[in-house]
């Protein structure tokens, strides 16, 4: 007889917002909670609402906690997952390893696993959404950071420490703009959502005319990613130019994946991949010309399915292979 | 009873010369040729040489054609290694699709299997050289140009095509110094011996002193990395700054795929790497600078231990473990 899949426990920590999720045997989410991360506050008052979130979670699904296969964590930082450790992170900052994993095991009294977050993604594409059945393929995602997960011979590569896939620390100019990370020109001070924000308020106070000033409002100190899209689909040149600028860098990170990976897919998940073909677009143009023939004929590059939901069911599916792994 | 292992017939294609030999069951040399690999005359012609270099060495083993297990061949190109093809080569110019693997097995009627030199040498460094026994690896040539090889769960990562592993076309200086696959800023073009060169003659040209010249004598067109690492070992000032900015970006590159890859060990091999600690102590210090604290702590940068023999001999172990499978 197959043995029934546990239910498990989802988390999806990012900087800004965090998910807790319980994630049904067949991949469907039971209940879910959203909440602000307020990561300033510090590890340790984060971790309090992590546990109250996840406690409502469990309440809300009518689930016996005993029923639990396990919690699974994508965090937003650099994990040392044998340690359960998130160990330094652009997003989390102040977390110096962090011991999350074993907090919540013993919080909860059930085992838990630790990923990052886009090595999640990434799972979670590759088991449920856009690289079913693949044998190798790269996720990344593309929002107010930039993340990746590696998936090969159709399992996650994780690396010595559990920290492979940092794709969005790549640096790709020198003397390029500062990172998140502290250091310059990595693909993520160049193609994240930040970075589209960024160019935008460069320009606009460089004099450039738009109508972003209109869209933002009176928030053109905040102005988002999402304001620059929405500008460029109302076909504002300076909009729809800082999209192919940032698009050019992208191909520029697409094609190194490309030539260092010859995947079969590259999957692009998080919230400026929202854009579509917008960005799609001209970020295939320019990895066809900065990867090799053979390579960028090969691959598809494809937007994410499972959309803000791929992290979470990555966790998910983690904490069921791991469990499984140490049944 | 345990299968004797047969020799093999191995080679190793550059853009400038090229290595042909029999490599006993033991992965030793049993004989072997070095030929000029004269690449602007076509895949034809070379091919014929590459045919005669093997017909001498195999005379020169004294083992009968029949014993033979295959032929291995590590060539400096963009490899297709499921149709045993040579695609594209920025060392073999004219070099579009050259059914290689074809050729000499038709030629020797034996089964020869194709791979890229980088890889191959990877493969050699980790069945018997720097890197026995790890799991994961990164191997990074640093000649001429520069190329890479990945082993991944102890085994080679050829990716969908068989074309993984191109390090050094990683961009990682947009609007950098022409490469040689046509592109600018590639790691190849900023780290390697010919940009090494490059740099010495630029720098030359604009009248910094230096006893550069003096140990090139007449020949300052041709001047090498080798002529500035000899110059730098004597304490020119202006070669061994040159050698610390091309330590730098390499150190960038290797910062990337420590970041991408949490590696156990970085092998890094090819004629720059002879330069020791001299070029790789400021190499790891950049690495570490633009890594994560976790994965660069980790890793291991190393020399490669099989020097000019890691693709011949990492050829012979493709060509067997090709062999096995299919047997």
């Amino acid at each position: 007889m197959r043995r029934k899949i546990r239910p498990v426990v989802a988390l999806d920590i990012g900087g800004t917002k965090f998910i807790a999720a319980v994630v049904g045997g067949e991949g469907q989410i039971v209940s879910r909670a959203y909440r602000q991360t307020l990561a300033h506050e510090g590890p340790k008052r984060v971790i309090a609402r992590l546990c109250s979130a996840i406690g409502e979670v469990i309440d809300a699904s009518g689930i016996r906690r005993s029923s639990f296969g396990g919690i699974g964590i994508a965090a937003a930082g650099l994990v040392d997952t044998a340690r359960g450790l998130v160990t330094e992170s652009p997003n989390l900052p102040s977390w110096n390893n962090v011991p999350l994993k074993d907090r919540l095991s013993s919080e909860f009294g059930m085992n838990s696993y630790i990923i990052n977050d886009a090595s999640a993604a990434a799972l979670g594409e590759h088991a449920m959404g856009a690289g079913v059945g693949l044998s190798n393929l790269v996720f990344i995602t593309v929002s107010t950071g930039i993340g990746g997960g590696i998936i090969i011979q159709g399992k996650l590569y994780e690396g010595t420490n559990g920290c492979a896939g940092e794709i969005g620390h790549m640096l790709i100019q020198t003397d390029g703009p500062v990172c998140s990370c502290g250091r310059r020109g990595c693909l993520e001070a160049l193609a994240s959502g930040t970075a589209i924000a960024r160019m935008a308020r460069e320009r606009l106070a460089g004099g450039e005319k738009s109508i972003l000033p209109a869209v933002a409002g009176r928030g053109k100190a905040d102005l988002t990613a999402e304001m620059v899209w929405l500008a460029a689909k109302k076909g504002d040149s300076l909009a729809c130019d800082i999209i192919d600028v940032a698009a050019d860098y992208l191909g520029i990170g697409l094609g190194n994946l490309v030539n260092i990976f010859n995947p079969e897919m590259v999957v692009v998940g998080g919230g400026v991949s929202q854009m579509g073909e917008m960005i799609l677009t001209p970020a295939r143009r320019s990895m066809k010309r900065h990867a090799f023939r053979l390579p960028s004929r090969t691959v598809r590059v494809v937007r994410a399915k499972l959309r803000v939901d791929a992290g979470l069911l990555g966790a998910a599916v983690y904490a069921r292979s791991e469990e499984g792994r140490q049944a």
